[in-house]
């Protein structure tokens, strides 16, 4: 297995990547940013082995990008929440889906959009907000879906939370989005 | 050894992932835009083994960033070079290396810097510069060294020629970095 460290490569980029750069790091990142805080619920939107999904985790979290504090509605559990250092990530990892969106997504049509909350316009490829001339703070951008889900599109929580606007960091999913039958603040 | 896709990921970030996420590849696409456009020059530059780095090239030609063409110095061999998609990823990989120097470096200083060769105006961390509210294409970005290389810095062709100020993409080691004994044109 190739090690995840580039220790002769002097280089900021080198360093970014040896936070951020290992697989499924970044898209456990961009479940944060959407508001998802659960163990179970990382892990049912993601298609990541559970012991894989822990150490991303825990690295993120020693990383300081990510803090566990007690979960208040299931003892003995934590959350995990994007800290203010976990929020700077929020640039790059926009920049990056935005250029999968133009340059790698093939036939895929876009399956959501993001704007400025305070504006409502949307952000440019660089992250900054085409109206106002500012990055927007992730908690300042809404993910707008676009279309219908097709057949087989994911029904999990996260996904079905994510099928009408959402505010990035507001808890996903949140008390409305929960499944039928499972209690929403208990 | 983990898969390299994310088949079930219906998301932007998975597809561009999927494309640059591997182990080297931004490395290797970093190089590319301070203008290494050879095998040997790669290799000397990056710690990669030389089967990854041969797999990175061949997977990044496939993606069409890098495309192959015959290296006019060295019959048989072959040239590097940024394809007009490849350019593309330029504001990404430059705002996730401006995350690691800001956010990732621990005590390194930073080792260069980049600014816009039209005004002389540094980027901000999301690759637009200061001075002219544009995003550069690459072509039009310097890199310019800080300070003086530490004990202990690169000596390879590649970080020699980085020790003065070059501009994206223009050919590198150029004639003028190349090291004493080598020829330049034959």
């Amino acid at each position: 297995m190739l090690p995840s460290t580039y220790p002769d490569q002097d280089c900021s980029l080198a360093r970014a990547l040896e936070v951020v750069g290992e697989r499924w790091t970044l898209l456990v990142m961009r479940d944060a940013f959407y508001g998802v805080r659960r163990f179970n619920d990382f892990s049912a939107h993601l298609d990541a082995p559970r012991s894989v999904l822990s150490a991303r985790l825990a690295a993120l979290v020693d990383a300081g990008l990510l803090e566990r504090r007690p979960d208040p509605e299931h003892g003995g559990r934590r959350l995990y929440e994007v800290t203010d250092k976990g929020r700077t990530l929020w640039p790059p990892l926009y920049a990056l889906r935005a250029w999968g969106e133009a340059y790698a997504a093939g036939d895929h049509e876009p399956g959501r959009t993001f704007t400025h909350a305070h504006c409502g316009r949307p952000l440019d490829p660089t992250a900054r907000c085409v109206a106002c001339d500012t990055v927007p703070e992730p908690q300042d951008v809404m993910v707008i879906p676009l279309g219908t889900p097709g057949e087989g599109a994911r029904t999990d929580p996260v996904a079905l939370g994510l099928r009408k606007p959402h505010r990035l960091l507001d808890p996903l999913p949140g008390p409305d989005t929960r499944p039928v039958g499972r209690p929403a603040g208990g």
